[in-house]
């Protein structure tokens, strides 16, 4: 099987790692707009080869993997759709599905099947040589198919990042996955974003913190280019969640306000009781 | 040295380990309301002795370490005030500083020095069991002299704190220390638990969480008997920042809202700017 990797960065250089480990008899190939990264991947033998110019690998690739932005892989699929190989599965990593997917869908030669997908194994350092086939061990992969999609192919990309050690692989709507990531992912940076920038930086705050600051804010070096990109498409699922959690907080900030320590004690048992239901914990 | 610790939990025991590593000269007594601890910690070699009755332990005590709940202690410094050893040293872990030492100081005879302080290692499980000299290991540390305390007895908790490994040993106001531990320890607490509370539960969040979800909700599993008497004691603080975090959220939503990629670029490069100044990260 030749596999072609679109985006030799970390997550593209991770799965480049992921298969060389767990799939040796798999043929991979990069390209990537930095020939020194694709150089640099060859001599480690990450990938077999590497070109700048897709039309030295893509007719060739049984499996296309893009781990590029979103934007640039709608144009990507645009540049390729006339020189995929008959029958090629595609995949993506994208962080955002819905809105994608009705870009890139029009697009696709009849023959050519795209699997949408999202490892839920990012990591904030850009680069190459920041991948590691690690974080995918045991991480939640999420598979969103769609009416165009062969049953074959949504199994096939089931079974290939399997291989690669993801742990949870769960098939979601598009528009579930996009609800959830809102949520777990997105939320989540805006939050963190909104901590680091609301201190006061003359109070050398470093000298102060113990692990939960330094755990809210770890996600805080992040990719300018990208996110802007993934929070405007998934405005409103981010929007609502927001909402629901400015909800919380004012609650929580009323009850500290009026001495409220019933309503206080009811959302941290509550807290707590979330807590042990994510991790598995029994009481 | 007799050292007495009262409140035999997560951070008593802890100080007992680390004493017992780095300090072995000193004999180290223990208070608690559970005899079972005080025996585990004896047959464990922990504690030199224990018992429930503090008149067999505080009247021979050269230094007192309180790690026991903020009200608590008000109690016990008035029960054991009569019975200080001439010029003990008192210390204390409390997370909110200017509320308790206005409630303790009158409380002590002329010869007593307590000295507060605030190890900033605390771990959200409860109990002897979860004790761990390592997670003092290159923690922050923050004292706070107040007018009554005597030089050389401050001296004497930085230097016993650095034994026991602690990294940054910082010397603040109370009042300063209650500014900083609202921003980095319960402000982060107050948006930990809005945010896991604002979950709709029927999702089954942890199919779709990466490690950002996980990293921003560590802390939700929180004592519930504990945070409310903290977050009431530091208010004023707290319900700043909260409003100060509020602001940052409202203008990063409004980006989100109306498609200002600027805002969102500009907020995001501060944030990682921020993220490598708390980390030492060179650009």
């Amino acid at each position: 099987m030749n596999i072609a990797i679109i985006g030799l960065g970390n997550i593209g250089g991770s799965f480049a790692l992921a298969i060389k480990e767990n799939i040796p008899d798999a043929d991979t190939y990069a390209i990537d707009i930095d020939n020194d990264v694709l150089e640099q991947a060859k001599a480690q033998h990450i990938i077999k080869d590497g070109s700048q110019d897709f039309k030295d690998i893509i007719p060739n690739a049984d499996l296309i993997i893009f781990a590029v932005y979103p934007k640039l892989l709608v144009q990507l699929v645009k540049d390729y759709a006339p020189y995929l190989k008959e029958g090629c599965i595609i995949t993506d990593v994208t962080g955002v599905k819905t809105s994608i997917i009705g870009e890139v869908e029009p697009l696709l030669p009849e023959h050519a099947d795209f699997v949408f997908g999202h490892p839920m194994a990012g990591r904030e350092n850009r680069g190459l040589e920041f991948s590691s086939r690690e974080v995918f061990i045991g991480a939640n992969y999420l598979i969103t198919p769609t009416p165009r999609n062969r049953e074959e192919n949504i199994e096939f990309l089931k079974n290939f990042v399997k291989k690669l050690e993801f742990g949870n692989i769960s098939v979601v709507t598009p528009d579930f996955h996009d609800e959830m990531i809102g949520f777990t992912s997105q939320l989540t940076h805006v939050i963190a974003i909104s901590l680091i920038n609301s201190d006061d930086t003359e109070r050398n705050t470093k000298k102060y913190t113990g692990d939960s600051y330094r755990d809210l804010t770890r996600i805080t070096n992040i990719n300018e280019k990208l996110w802007p990109e993934l929070f405007m498409m998934n405005k409103e699922h981010l929007v609502k969640h927001i909402e629901n959690f400015q909800t919380q907080l004012d609650k929580l900030n009323a009850a500290i306000q009026s001495d409220d320590v019933g309503t206080m004690e009811e959302m941290m048992l509550e807290s707590t009781k979330r807590y042990k239901d994510l991790h598995d914990i029994e009481d």
